[in-house]
Protein backbone atom coordinates (compact mmCIF):
# COMPACT_ATOMS: atom_id res chain seq x y z
CA UNK A 1 0.00 0.00 0.00
CA UNK A 2 1.34 3.11 -1.03
CA UNK A 3 1.38 6.64 0.80
CA UNK A 4 0.61 9.49 -1.57
CA UNK A 5 0.84 12.48 -0.02
CA UNK A 6 -0.47 15.67 -1.99
CA UNK A 7 -2.19 19.52 -1.97
CA UNK A 8 -5.22 20.36 -3.57
CA UNK A 9 -4.36 22.46 -6.92
CA UNK A 10 -0.94 21.23 -6.95
CA UNK A 11 1.40 18.90 -9.44
CA UNK A 12 0.46 16.04 -6.94
CA UNK A 13 -3.04 15.26 -8.93
CA UNK A 14 -0.88 13.59 -11.93
CA UNK A 15 0.92 11.08 -9.86
CA UNK A 16 -3.29 10.72 -7.90
CA UNK A 17 -4.38 10.37 -11.46
CA UNK A 18 -1.91 7.62 -12.78
CA UNK A 19 -1.96 5.72 -9.53
CA UNK A 20 -6.05 5.61 -10.37
CA UNK A 21 -5.02 4.42 -13.73
CA UNK A 22 -2.85 2.17 -12.84
CA UNK A 23 -5.32 0.02 -9.92
CA UNK A 24 -2.43 0.62 -8.11
CA UNK A 25 -3.15 0.43 -3.94
CA UNK A 26 -2.65 3.58 -2.36
CA UNK A 27 -4.27 5.89 0.44
CA UNK A 28 -4.19 9.77 -0.44
CA UNK A 29 -2.96 11.84 2.64
CA UNK A 30 -4.05 15.57 2.66
CA UNK A 31 -0.84 17.69 3.45
CA UNK A 32 -2.29 21.05 4.48
CA UNK A 33 -0.31 23.97 2.96
CA UNK A 34 -2.71 26.76 5.22
CA UNK A 35 -1.03 25.21 7.98
CA UNK A 36 2.33 25.14 6.31
CA UNK A 37 2.15 21.39 6.60
CA UNK A 38 4.54 20.59 4.10
CA UNK A 39 7.20 22.77 6.46
CA UNK A 40 6.72 20.41 9.27
CA UNK A 41 9.45 18.26 11.13
CA UNK A 42 7.30 15.47 10.41
CA UNK A 43 6.90 16.28 7.08
CA UNK A 44 10.43 17.37 5.76
CA UNK A 45 11.74 13.76 7.10
CA UNK A 46 9.90 12.12 4.77
CA UNK A 47 10.31 15.02 2.10
CA UNK A 48 13.59 17.15 3.40
CA UNK A 49 12.53 19.86 -0.04
CA UNK A 50 9.21 20.84 1.63
CA UNK A 51 7.07 19.97 -1.51
CA UNK A 52 4.25 17.63 -2.99
CA UNK A 53 4.11 15.32 -4.53
CA UNK A 54 5.81 12.52 -1.82
CA UNK A 55 4.98 8.65 -2.52
CA UNK A 56 6.03 6.52 0.31
CA UNK A 57 6.79 3.22 -0.81
CA UNK A 58 7.93 -0.41 1.25
CA UNK A 59 10.99 0.59 0.28
CA UNK A 60 11.40 4.23 0.70
CA UNK A 61 10.15 7.57 -0.32
CA UNK A 62 9.97 9.22 -3.69
CA UNK A 63 9.58 12.60 -5.18
CA UNK A 64 9.70 14.54 -8.54
CA UNK A 65 6.54 14.02 -10.54
CA UNK A 66 8.38 12.39 -13.63
CA UNK A 67 10.24 10.28 -11.77
CA UNK A 68 6.81 9.29 -10.01
CA UNK A 69 5.13 9.13 -13.42
CA UNK A 70 7.60 6.71 -14.36
CA UNK A 71 7.83 4.76 -11.38
CA UNK A 72 3.83 3.88 -11.85
CA UNK A 73 3.95 3.03 -15.06
CA UNK A 74 7.15 0.82 -14.37
CA UNK A 75 5.59 -1.14 -11.51
CA UNK A 76 2.13 -1.62 -13.01
CA UNK A 77 2.87 -2.62 -16.56
CA UNK A 78 -0.46 -4.03 -17.55
CA UNK A 79 -1.98 -0.34 -17.46
CA UNK A 80 0.30 0.12 -20.40
CA UNK A 81 0.95 3.60 -19.12
CA UNK A 82 4.52 4.36 -21.01
CA UNK A 83 6.36 2.35 -23.65
CA UNK A 84 8.69 0.92 -21.14
CA UNK A 85 10.68 -1.02 -23.77
CA UNK A 86 11.29 1.52 -26.90
CA UNK A 87 13.98 3.55 -25.94
CA UNK A 88 13.09 6.68 -28.12
CA UNK A 89 9.38 6.14 -27.34
CA UNK A 90 10.05 6.50 -23.91
CA UNK A 91 12.60 9.12 -24.23
CA UNK A 92 9.80 11.40 -25.69
CA UNK A 93 7.75 10.68 -23.20
CA UNK A 94 10.15 11.88 -20.48
CA UNK A 95 11.30 14.70 -22.67
CA UNK A 96 7.46 16.03 -22.33
CA UNK A 97 7.70 15.37 -18.70
CA UNK A 98 10.82 17.09 -18.43
CA UNK A 99 9.70 20.69 -20.52
CA UNK A 100 6.80 20.27 -18.13
CA UNK A 101 8.18 20.10 -14.48
CA UNK A 102 11.54 22.41 -15.72
CA UNK A 103 10.03 25.34 -17.97
CA UNK A 104 6.06 25.03 -17.46
CA UNK A 105 5.75 24.32 -13.82
CA UNK A 106 8.25 26.60 -13.47
CA UNK A 107 6.75 29.73 -15.21
CA UNK A 108 3.51 29.07 -13.78
CA UNK A 109 5.22 29.09 -9.81
CA UNK A 110 6.35 32.61 -10.78
CA UNK A 111 2.72 33.95 -10.48
CA UNK A 112 2.49 32.65 -6.58
CA UNK A 113 6.32 31.70 -5.21
CA UNK A 114 8.43 34.19 -6.38
CA UNK A 115 9.97 34.71 -3.15
CA UNK A 116 11.90 31.27 -4.01
CA UNK A 117 13.88 33.37 -6.71
CA UNK A 118 13.82 37.49 -5.01
CA UNK A 119 13.34 38.54 -1.61
CA UNK A 120 12.35 41.84 -3.11
CA UNK A 121 8.55 42.91 -3.11
CA UNK A 122 8.34 44.83 -6.77
CA UNK A 123 11.06 42.42 -8.27
CA UNK A 124 8.18 39.83 -7.15
CA UNK A 125 5.15 41.69 -8.60
CA UNK A 126 7.19 41.81 -11.93
CA UNK A 127 7.36 38.29 -11.76
CA UNK A 128 3.65 38.01 -11.11
CA UNK A 129 3.43 40.81 -14.63
CA UNK A 130 5.62 38.21 -16.56
CA UNK A 131 3.08 34.74 -15.79
CA UNK A 132 0.63 36.02 -18.91
CA UNK A 133 3.04 35.58 -21.11
CA UNK A 134 5.26 33.10 -20.40
CA UNK A 135 2.50 30.48 -20.05
CA UNK A 136 0.72 31.58 -23.28
CA UNK A 137 4.06 30.91 -24.98
CA UNK A 138 4.55 27.27 -23.25
CA UNK A 139 1.07 26.22 -24.22
CA UNK A 140 1.17 27.62 -27.61
CA UNK A 141 4.58 25.31 -28.05
CA UNK A 142 2.29 22.48 -26.50
CA UNK A 143 -0.73 23.20 -28.56
CA UNK A 144 0.80 23.49 -31.88
CA UNK A 145 4.34 21.47 -31.75
CA UNK A 146 3.83 18.91 -29.01
CA UNK A 147 0.63 17.52 -28.59
CA UNK A 148 0.31 14.88 -31.06
CA UNK A 149 -3.46 13.82 -31.30
CA UNK A 150 -5.88 12.45 -29.08
CA UNK A 151 -3.26 12.34 -26.57
CA UNK A 152 0.14 13.58 -25.73
CA UNK A 153 2.13 11.07 -27.08
CA UNK A 154 -0.95 10.20 -30.24
CA UNK A 155 -3.26 7.10 -29.73
CA UNK A 156 -1.87 5.81 -26.86
CA UNK A 157 -3.08 7.44 -23.66
CA UNK A 158 0.49 7.87 -21.80
CA UNK A 159 2.11 9.03 -17.92
CA UNK A 160 2.22 12.85 -20.55
CA UNK A 161 -1.44 13.02 -20.14
CA UNK A 162 -2.42 13.47 -16.35
CA UNK A 163 0.38 15.64 -16.13
CA UNK A 164 -0.71 17.98 -19.22
CA UNK A 165 -4.12 17.72 -17.63
CA UNK A 166 -3.08 19.44 -14.30
CA UNK A 167 -0.61 22.13 -15.40
CA UNK A 168 -3.68 22.76 -18.15
CA UNK A 169 -6.21 23.41 -15.21
CA UNK A 170 -4.20 26.11 -14.17
CA UNK A 171 -4.11 28.32 -16.93
CA UNK A 172 -6.86 30.10 -16.60
CA UNK A 173 -5.44 31.82 -13.06
CA UNK A 174 -2.51 32.22 -15.10
CA UNK A 175 -4.20 34.75 -17.59
CA UNK A 176 -3.80 32.54 -20.60
CA UNK A 177 -6.08 33.10 -23.32
CA UNK A 178 -7.91 29.19 -24.10
CA UNK A 179 -9.95 30.09 -27.05
CA UNK A 180 -6.28 30.27 -28.46
CA UNK A 181 -5.76 26.27 -27.60
CA UNK A 182 -8.62 24.55 -28.48
CA UNK A 183 -6.28 20.99 -28.95
CA UNK A 184 -5.40 21.67 -25.38
CA UNK A 185 -9.22 22.42 -23.92
CA UNK A 186 -10.32 19.26 -26.19
CA UNK A 187 -7.78 17.29 -24.05
CA UNK A 188 -8.94 18.75 -21.30
CA UNK A 189 -12.10 17.46 -21.61
CA UNK A 190 -11.44 14.26 -23.06
CA UNK A 191 -9.81 13.56 -19.84
CA UNK A 192 -12.34 15.00 -17.34
CA UNK A 193 -14.41 12.09 -18.90
CA UNK A 194 -11.97 9.29 -17.64
CA UNK A 195 -13.51 7.79 -14.79
CA UNK A 196 -9.98 7.63 -13.34
CA UNK A 197 -9.39 11.21 -13.43
CA UNK A 198 -13.02 11.77 -12.04
CA UNK A 199 -12.22 9.50 -9.01
CA UNK A 200 -8.62 11.71 -7.98
CA UNK A 201 -10.16 15.29 -8.88
CA UNK A 202 -13.07 14.64 -6.65
CA UNK A 203 -10.86 12.56 -3.93
CA UNK A 204 -8.80 16.09 -4.33
CA UNK A 205 -12.10 17.78 -3.48
CA UNK A 206 -10.99 20.41 -6.63
CA UNK A 207 -13.15 21.80 -9.43
CA UNK A 208 -11.72 21.55 -12.83
CA UNK A 209 -14.11 22.14 -16.22
CA UNK B 1 25.16 8.23 -35.98
CA UNK B 2 23.93 10.86 -32.92
CA UNK B 3 24.47 14.48 -33.35
CA UNK B 4 24.31 16.16 -30.59
CA UNK B 5 24.13 19.94 -30.68
CA UNK B 6 25.83 21.61 -27.37
CA UNK B 7 27.68 25.33 -26.16
CA UNK B 8 30.03 25.22 -23.40
CA UNK B 9 29.21 25.93 -20.47
CA UNK B 10 25.58 24.15 -20.63
CA UNK B 11 23.80 21.28 -19.03
CA UNK B 12 24.40 19.50 -22.92
CA UNK B 13 27.99 18.54 -20.92
CA UNK B 14 25.98 16.01 -19.02
CA UNK B 15 24.74 14.25 -21.89
CA UNK B 16 27.86 14.51 -23.77
CA UNK B 17 29.54 12.84 -20.85
CA UNK B 18 27.14 10.12 -20.68
CA UNK B 19 27.31 9.40 -24.63
CA UNK B 20 30.99 9.17 -24.17
CA UNK B 21 30.60 7.09 -21.16
CA UNK B 22 28.43 4.73 -22.81
CA UNK B 23 30.80 4.45 -26.24
CA UNK B 24 27.82 5.80 -28.30
CA UNK B 25 28.64 6.59 -32.21
CA UNK B 26 28.41 10.13 -32.37
CA UNK B 27 29.16 13.77 -33.43
CA UNK B 28 29.49 17.12 -30.74
CA UNK B 29 28.08 20.33 -33.10
CA UNK B 30 28.71 23.50 -31.37
CA UNK B 31 25.44 26.17 -31.52
CA UNK B 32 27.24 29.18 -31.27
CA UNK B 33 25.21 31.36 -28.43
CA UNK B 34 27.25 34.24 -28.98
CA UNK B 35 25.64 34.62 -33.17
CA UNK B 36 22.53 33.69 -31.00
CA UNK B 37 22.62 30.76 -32.89
CA UNK B 38 20.24 28.78 -30.99
CA UNK B 39 17.21 31.32 -32.19
CA UNK B 40 18.18 30.88 -35.75
CA UNK B 41 15.07 29.45 -38.25
CA UNK B 42 17.35 25.98 -38.58
CA UNK B 43 18.12 25.53 -35.21
CA UNK B 44 14.23 26.18 -34.37
CA UNK B 45 13.18 23.77 -36.87
CA UNK B 46 15.30 21.28 -34.91
CA UNK B 47 14.40 22.33 -31.36
CA UNK B 48 11.86 25.27 -31.27
CA UNK B 49 12.65 25.96 -27.77
CA UNK B 50 15.81 27.16 -28.67
CA UNK B 51 18.06 25.80 -26.15
CA UNK B 52 20.72 23.13 -26.04
CA UNK B 53 21.21 19.92 -25.52
CA UNK B 54 19.63 18.09 -28.60
CA UNK B 55 20.06 14.98 -29.52
CA UNK B 56 19.01 14.21 -33.67
CA UNK B 57 18.77 10.71 -33.81
CA UNK B 58 18.23 8.71 -36.82
CA UNK B 59 14.17 8.44 -35.48
CA UNK B 60 14.00 12.06 -34.62
CA UNK B 61 15.12 14.97 -32.72
CA UNK B 62 15.27 14.24 -28.55
CA UNK B 63 15.58 17.24 -25.88
CA UNK B 64 15.57 17.93 -21.99
CA UNK B 65 18.49 16.35 -20.08
CA UNK B 66 16.99 13.87 -18.19
CA UNK B 67 14.88 12.55 -21.10
CA UNK B 68 18.48 12.12 -23.55
CA UNK B 69 20.54 10.61 -20.26
CA UNK B 70 17.88 8.01 -19.84
CA UNK B 71 17.89 7.34 -23.86
CA UNK B 72 21.40 6.92 -23.50
CA UNK B 73 21.59 4.59 -20.66
CA UNK B 74 18.40 2.44 -22.30
CA UNK B 75 19.74 2.61 -25.76
CA UNK B 76 23.23 1.44 -24.74
CA UNK B 77 22.49 -0.90 -21.93
CA UNK B 78 25.81 -2.54 -21.68
CA UNK B 79 27.17 0.48 -20.61
CA UNK B 80 25.14 -0.29 -17.13
CA UNK B 81 24.52 3.30 -16.59
CA UNK B 82 21.02 2.79 -15.37
CA UNK B 83 19.04 0.26 -13.36
CA UNK B 84 16.65 0.06 -16.01
CA UNK B 85 14.82 -3.21 -14.41
CA UNK B 86 14.47 -2.16 -10.90
CA UNK B 87 11.05 0.22 -11.35
CA UNK B 88 12.19 1.95 -7.50
CA UNK B 89 15.74 2.48 -7.62
CA UNK B 90 15.61 3.58 -11.72
CA UNK B 91 12.44 6.02 -9.71
CA UNK B 92 15.18 7.34 -7.46
CA UNK B 93 17.66 7.86 -10.75
CA UNK B 94 14.67 9.81 -12.15
CA UNK B 95 14.31 11.94 -9.07
CA UNK B 96 17.23 12.85 -8.67
CA UNK B 97 17.85 14.03 -12.03
CA UNK B 98 14.59 15.73 -12.01
CA UNK B 99 15.73 17.45 -9.09
CA UNK B 100 18.68 18.93 -10.86
CA UNK B 101 16.47 20.24 -13.87
CA UNK B 102 13.47 21.60 -12.07
CA UNK B 103 14.97 23.43 -9.04
CA UNK B 104 18.84 23.59 -9.28
CA UNK B 105 19.45 24.54 -12.68
CA UNK B 106 16.37 26.82 -12.24
CA UNK B 107 17.92 28.72 -9.44
CA UNK B 108 21.55 29.12 -11.34
CA UNK B 109 19.52 30.34 -14.34
CA UNK B 110 18.05 33.13 -12.47
CA UNK B 111 21.65 34.92 -12.28
CA UNK B 112 22.06 34.82 -16.31
CA UNK B 113 18.52 34.15 -17.87
CA UNK B 114 15.68 36.38 -15.65
CA UNK B 115 14.98 37.78 -18.27
CA UNK B 116 12.73 34.50 -19.01
CA UNK B 117 10.54 35.60 -15.93
CA UNK B 118 10.42 39.26 -15.70
CA UNK B 119 11.18 42.44 -17.98
CA UNK B 120 12.36 44.92 -15.20
CA UNK B 121 15.66 45.20 -14.71
CA UNK B 122 15.36 45.86 -10.94
CA UNK B 123 13.65 43.16 -10.70
CA UNK B 124 16.29 41.02 -12.59
CA UNK B 125 19.36 42.48 -10.39
CA UNK B 126 16.86 41.07 -7.25
CA UNK B 127 16.89 37.18 -8.62
CA UNK B 128 20.43 37.90 -9.42
CA UNK B 129 21.08 38.60 -5.94
CA UNK B 130 19.59 35.81 -4.31
CA UNK B 131 21.32 33.03 -6.76
CA UNK B 132 24.07 32.58 -3.70
CA UNK B 133 21.23 31.57 -1.08
CA UNK B 134 19.03 28.90 -3.61
CA UNK B 135 22.29 27.35 -5.24
CA UNK B 136 23.50 27.39 -1.28
CA UNK B 137 20.15 25.82 -0.22
CA UNK B 138 20.39 22.90 -3.18
CA UNK B 139 23.66 22.04 -2.51
CA UNK B 140 23.64 21.48 1.20
CA UNK B 141 20.55 19.42 0.28
CA UNK B 142 22.75 17.26 -2.35
CA UNK B 143 25.92 17.48 0.14
CA UNK B 144 23.70 16.21 2.85
CA UNK B 145 20.89 14.30 2.04
CA UNK B 146 20.87 12.71 -1.72
CA UNK B 147 24.73 12.12 -2.88
CA UNK B 148 24.55 8.66 -1.43
CA UNK B 149 28.25 7.80 -1.30
CA UNK B 150 31.11 7.57 -4.10
CA UNK B 151 28.82 8.24 -7.03
CA UNK B 152 25.31 10.22 -6.86
CA UNK B 153 23.52 6.51 -6.44
CA UNK B 154 25.93 5.09 -3.82
CA UNK B 155 28.31 2.46 -5.18
CA UNK B 156 27.25 2.23 -8.77
CA UNK B 157 27.95 5.06 -11.71
CA UNK B 158 25.17 6.00 -13.30
CA UNK B 159 23.42 8.79 -15.48
CA UNK B 160 22.98 10.62 -12.09
CA UNK B 161 26.76 11.52 -11.95
CA UNK B 162 27.28 13.40 -15.28
CA UNK B 163 24.51 15.75 -14.56
CA UNK B 164 25.59 16.34 -10.98
CA UNK B 165 29.08 17.11 -12.21
CA UNK B 166 27.78 19.38 -14.99
CA UNK B 167 25.57 21.66 -12.43
CA UNK B 168 28.20 21.82 -10.00
CA UNK B 169 30.81 22.82 -12.60
CA UNK B 170 28.81 25.94 -12.04
CA UNK B 171 28.97 26.78 -8.44
CA UNK B 172 31.95 29.11 -7.76
CA UNK B 173 30.52 31.26 -10.55
CA UNK B 174 26.60 31.49 -8.49
CA UNK B 175 29.04 32.35 -5.58
CA UNK B 176 28.92 29.05 -3.43
CA UNK B 177 30.69 28.53 -0.63
CA UNK B 178 32.85 25.16 -2.16
CA UNK B 179 34.14 24.77 1.23
CA UNK B 180 31.13 23.42 3.07
CA UNK B 181 30.92 20.55 0.34
CA UNK B 182 33.38 18.60 0.31
CA UNK B 183 31.93 15.53 -0.46
CA UNK B 184 30.19 17.69 -3.73
CA UNK B 185 34.07 18.84 -4.14
CA UNK B 186 35.29 14.99 -4.11
CA UNK B 187 32.75 13.59 -6.62
CA UNK B 188 33.88 16.66 -8.89
CA UNK B 189 37.61 15.28 -8.56
CA UNK B 190 36.42 11.69 -9.20
CA UNK B 191 34.76 12.52 -12.02
CA UNK B 192 37.70 14.31 -13.32
CA UNK B 193 39.52 10.97 -13.21
CA UNK B 194 37.10 9.69 -15.78
CA UNK B 195 38.37 9.33 -19.72
CA UNK B 196 35.08 9.97 -20.73
CA UNK B 197 34.97 13.08 -18.66
CA UNK B 198 38.23 14.23 -19.67
CA UNK B 199 37.42 13.90 -23.27
CA UNK B 200 34.03 15.21 -23.36
CA UNK B 201 35.21 18.66 -21.05
CA UNK B 202 38.63 18.95 -23.45
CA UNK B 203 35.63 18.18 -26.76
CA UNK B 204 34.05 21.23 -25.31
CA UNK B 205 36.91 23.65 -24.97
CA UNK B 206 35.97 24.29 -21.40
CA UNK B 207 37.78 24.42 -17.53
CA UNK B 208 36.80 22.52 -14.95
CA UNK B 209 38.95 21.73 -11.77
Amino acid sequence: MFKLYYAPGTCALATHIALEEAGAPYEAVLVDFGSQGQRSPEYLALNPKGRVPALVTDSGTLTETPALLCFVAQRFPKAELAPLADPLALAQVQEFNSYLCSTVHVAHAHGRRGARWADDAAAIEAMKRKVPSTMTECFALIEHKFLKGRWVMGDQYTICDPYLFTIASWIEGDGVDTSKLPRIMEHRARMLARPAVQKAVAAEGTQIR
